[in-house]
């Protein structure tokens, strides 16, 4: 066998950060099932756009409010209307919480509904004290089996860890959102505070990404700086009314990819949801 | 009948700013239920003990493990020994959450077992935009029965303002949290600028006060700064481990009333929590 001379044993001794640089700690971690199923979901089916599963009772057609179960039913509507064209469903715990029990069986059910191979993120905005944390973790990820999770950062880094504990899922840290309020605290500079500490985690942890609103694609360009590579969750499209062309453009990383847009309201109460989806799929697209 | 000479009809046209003062918006509000109860409860029983009922199955005694319903169990036993010293009851959503339904039905059964002249805060910790935390303020308030909620302030006003505008509620926002986290965002300046903030929509609404963690007793005394009247719920004495003496004199308001102390862990898992509880209650009345 050919070897060099004087070629040391253990390599990492002579060349400790260029032949076997340090490797996070994720490196060796469980496939992460939401990075894998949404990649695969992008590349396949050539598709950024999330589906917002907010049913509200009062604004859904009136067929669905006289059904003995309204919310599951619409759901159903809409996940058979847009699964083609969804690269992933993002319920919002609180549309369900607010019918009680029967609400979260609804969620339940709707999760049970929606193919495997699409992945879920529920919206929830969770975020306490480590150990409650840990609780909400294994509510959201246990319990309801998601596949990521929307969290509020305003309680630091110990709010924020036990969710990314679980490695085979992922997390969407609030950093700007789409709303007036963004105004009160979060701008000028608290947002970009939270996105370093999202790469941060995302270095460490390697499941963490960010939410940013489409309200603001100048900022949503600033976030994209702050987190070169993570997922980007962009709501705002739509109902709130964000700029789509200067949004996929900021917030798309260098694989041309690392991002999802949400469309609740403006898809599920259109008439034709299905192709509401499909044209917001195209115009992103149109844009890549 | 006596009237003055020149009089005018309508006084507030001449005297608009000093005989007819402009009253805030929730001047004719209906009673807030909250404050009527914790308000007469601390009056005729002399307590500032809130009892977190964060009830976790792998940490009560083995007796509740292995009956049929063990959070529901624990909770009546924790509620029965405690009733006496406590001013309100908190229990954590998260703790309840992580069962699943199940939990989320033990926690209705817990709601339906407090007494009524004991007010309940629901520690949700929610926020999000406009018509979804209304969604949250229904779930909380109207499915759960809650009289208070504790909400996260990230997402600024319109996250906040529909719980407010539950007049017989009240919201207690996270401004300055007990955990090692609140170094990352909260402090040094963040929760100065949330208390701000809080002490607006107190003065608008009437029903927001704030959660002061008992970590830092300087920072209780800077937030009653800047709220001087609102209740400020206050956790972290116990297993947190604050200071008790140097929070109560930082917390009190000017009517030496206005706070309330939580513990969970430190009075649920006690040996004896009727006996955890009275010392609390105590030790804080010997401070005021």
């Amino acid at each position: 066998m050919f070897r060099y001379r004087n070629f040391p044993a253990d390599i990492s001794k002579k060349y400790p950060r260029g032949w076997s640089r340090a490797k996070p700690e994720w490196y060796n971690a469980p496939v992460n099932k939401f990075l894998t199923k949404l990649n695969q979901r992008i590349a396949a089916r050539q598709t950024f756009v999330c589906v917002g599963l907010d049913a509200d009772t009062a604004k859904m057609p009136e067929k669905f409010q006289k059904s003995a179960a309204p919310l599951l039913e619409f759901n159903k509507y809409i996940i058979d209307a847009t699964r083609d064209y969804a690269a992933c469903y993002k319920p919002n715990l609180a549309f369900y919480e607010m019918y009680g029990l029967a609400g979260l069986q609804a969620l339940q059910a709707t999760l049970r509904y929606i193919p495997e191979d699409i992945s879920v993120i529920l919206d929830a905005k969770r975020g306490d004290i480590g150990n409650t944390s840990r609780a909400y973790a294994r509510a959201v990820f246990e319990e309801f089996g998601a596949d990521a999770v929307t969290l509020a950062p305003y309680m630091g880094e110990d709010s924020i860890t036990p969710f990314l504990e679980y490695k085979e899922n992922y997390s969407f840290v609030l950093c700007l959102t789409s709303n007036q309020g963004a105004q009160d605290f979060q701008k000028p500079e608290l947002y970009k505070k939270v996105a370093a500490k999202i790469q941060d985690w995302q270095t460490r942890y390697g499941n963490c990404g960010a939410v940013a609103g489409a309200t603001h694609p100048e900022e949503i360009a600033s976030i994209r700086a702050l987190i070169p590579d993570a997922f980007l969750l962009i709501p705002g499209v739509g109902a709130q009314g964000g700029e789509l062309a200067s949004t996929v453009r900021a917030a798309r990383n260098r694989q041309n990819s690392g991002f999802i847009i949400n469309s609740s309201r403006g898809i599920i109460y259109a008439a034709d949801p299905a192709a509401e989806a499909r044209k917001l799929q195209l115009a992103i697209n149109s844009l890549i």
